[in-house]
């Protein structure tokens, strides 16, 4: 079974290639668990991390832009797609035609090949809590009145994954993930990244900034969860999601203040004074159009489940990408 | 002030040319009524139906897919867009490509021709009932999960007019319709086209097919009532819009055999006996996922009325499109 993965360099691409390569296998085209023989990860940059020499992996640098590049990356072999190439929250709302560029053309571009391969790919599309227009709570049949160009992209990808489903030509499955709390690595330039950036950098000794009211609460999710759950949408049976391939994935939902006393409660005050408040208006009125609480239904219904708590993230963060140790 | 109609050489772009010709104004940009001293009829096709003589009007064909068309037609004095240039439902369910091509690029076309001419003009989009997936009764609030291609681009045409609108690129207004009854003139390729048929054909002395189940109930408004809002949208003060720029118009709900009882009270039963049931499992089934009941609530308060009946709508056609007659 051959997969490819866009954004295969980013964060989650990364994480999701090595969970693959270790677990090895994933639903195929007739329902049953395949061995993975290959694996493609394609990004717009080679990966910054290295990547284990492993013979089923193929690393494709391209544009996703590009219908021939993403035509040859996609072909009459594949049968899963995990679509994570994107321009972020921030990067969307700072540069308007590249947004709708890489992610609605972008996205577009990975449908058609996927369509004109002639497989019916399963195909996994990130989408994201930035498609909610401002509720407090939302669940699986709550309105999509995006207040942001990423949330309209993560949106009309959704309707394109519905529509290209329902014709027969993909076999498409949406994840709409919380805010991925801990990011490693640098910021991106998500208007989401300080709620990483707060927790990721006091741990290895630098200051971090919280642009946000700690009244704040945001809707997170470990990328462990992330990883796992895109596992789960793309072994799902399609019957299952039914004719909206949009599955909600539920979150907890702490305050930043609550989020700053865990961060004291796992590594102590000298590591927790390391974050100063310096208020942001734009990207406090990004944060506060996403909801605060999620009730997904349909996530639960598919064994979906969030981080037991803001602790167990940290401890995750540092157990996985620290080596298991914090500077004090 | 210079108004643009895309797709205005069809039913309702000349319904709509015709009315503004005859008032003569529309809000302009800064929010006062203003005299149309252009008006331009842009569609694939030459007017079927000659216009008047009137130095104000300017007949423009060309494709909307093309984007030098779109942008030499919507230029630096254009104070007023109506985009009416469509794929209809059954054309866009029959010819994937086409759809996407004629519906998503080409509207994007309009929205970026009207972002570089640089006025912010007001810009009305018709969406459709069709962006509804199969709930008996919708309004302002409901989520879009649009069952057809037709409505999964009418759908996305509503995102990118609120984002559009969000940047400050364009004053985009969106109006939902209902299956507009009765339509003039030949068939079209809607699913719906049906619903006219049946009550236009039988007056005009000819046969006609109804392929639905006559307890189908379908949500009808009146091509005069369209014209008045796509009027009353355009001049709606902005910020009583608020950022979701769609409004759901009302309109009636008979069922086919209501909707049939109605012509023969109007015309009798020689000219009702004209339609014969031949039920046809595709159109039922797109006609299924539209709704039969729409509360809006913000189109009642921008003073939008839907038709007092069935028979009021009959009459009006058998006035405006027989001349007062039909025949028995």
């Amino acid at each position: 079974m051959k997969v490819v993965i866009t954004g295969g360099a980013g964060m989650l691409g990364r994480r999701l290639a090595l969970r693959l390569l270790s677990s090895a296998e994933l639903v195929g085209p007739d329902g049953n668990l395949e061995t993975i023989d290959k694996l493609v990860l394609f990004d717009a940059f080679e990966p910054v991390e290295p990547l284990p020499d492993d013979p089923r992996v193929e690393v494709v640098t391209g544009d996703i832009c590009d219908s021939a590049a993403v035509d040859a990356l996609i072909d009459s072999e594949t049968d899963g797609v995990f679509h994570f190439a994107a321009i972020v929250s921030g990067g969307a709302e700072a540069n308007f035609d590249l947004g709708y560029m890489v992610n609605l053309q972008g996205g577009r571009n990975v449908l058609e090949a996927s369509r004109r391969a002639g497989r019916c790919p399963r195909i996994v599309f990130t989408s994201s809590l930035a498609v909610y227009g401002g509720e407090r709570s939302v669940d699986d049949t709550t309105a999509l009145t995006p207040k942001t160009s990423y949330g309209v992209q993560k949106a009309i990808g959704e309707l394109l994954i519905n529509d290209y489903t329902r014709k027969g030509f993909v076999d498409g499955r949406t994840l709409r993930l919380p805010t991925i709390v801990v990011r490693p690595g640098k910021p991106n330039s998500a208007a989401s990244g300080f709620a990483s950036s707060i927790l990721r950098e006091p741990l290895q000794g630098n200051a971090a900034v919280n642009p946000v009211n700690r009244d704040t609460r945001m809707l997170i999710l470990s990328p462990g969860r992330a990883v796992q759950g895109f596992i789960d949408i793309h072994n799902a049976d399609s019957d299952m999601l039914g004719s909206n391939r949009a599955v909600m994935m539920n979150g907890i939902s702490p305050s930043i203040g609550e989020m700053l006393d865990a961060l004291r409660g796992c590594a102590g005050d000298a590591v927790a004074d390391r974050v100063r408040d310096e208020p942001d208006t734009m990207v406090q009125s990004i944060v506060d159009a996403w909801p605060w609480y999620a009730d997904g239904a349909r996530a639960r219904a598919l064994g979906m489940e969030p981080d037991a708590s803001v602790g167990e993230i940290i401890k995750s963060f540092i157990n996985d990408e620290l080596g298991g140790a914090f500077l004090i």
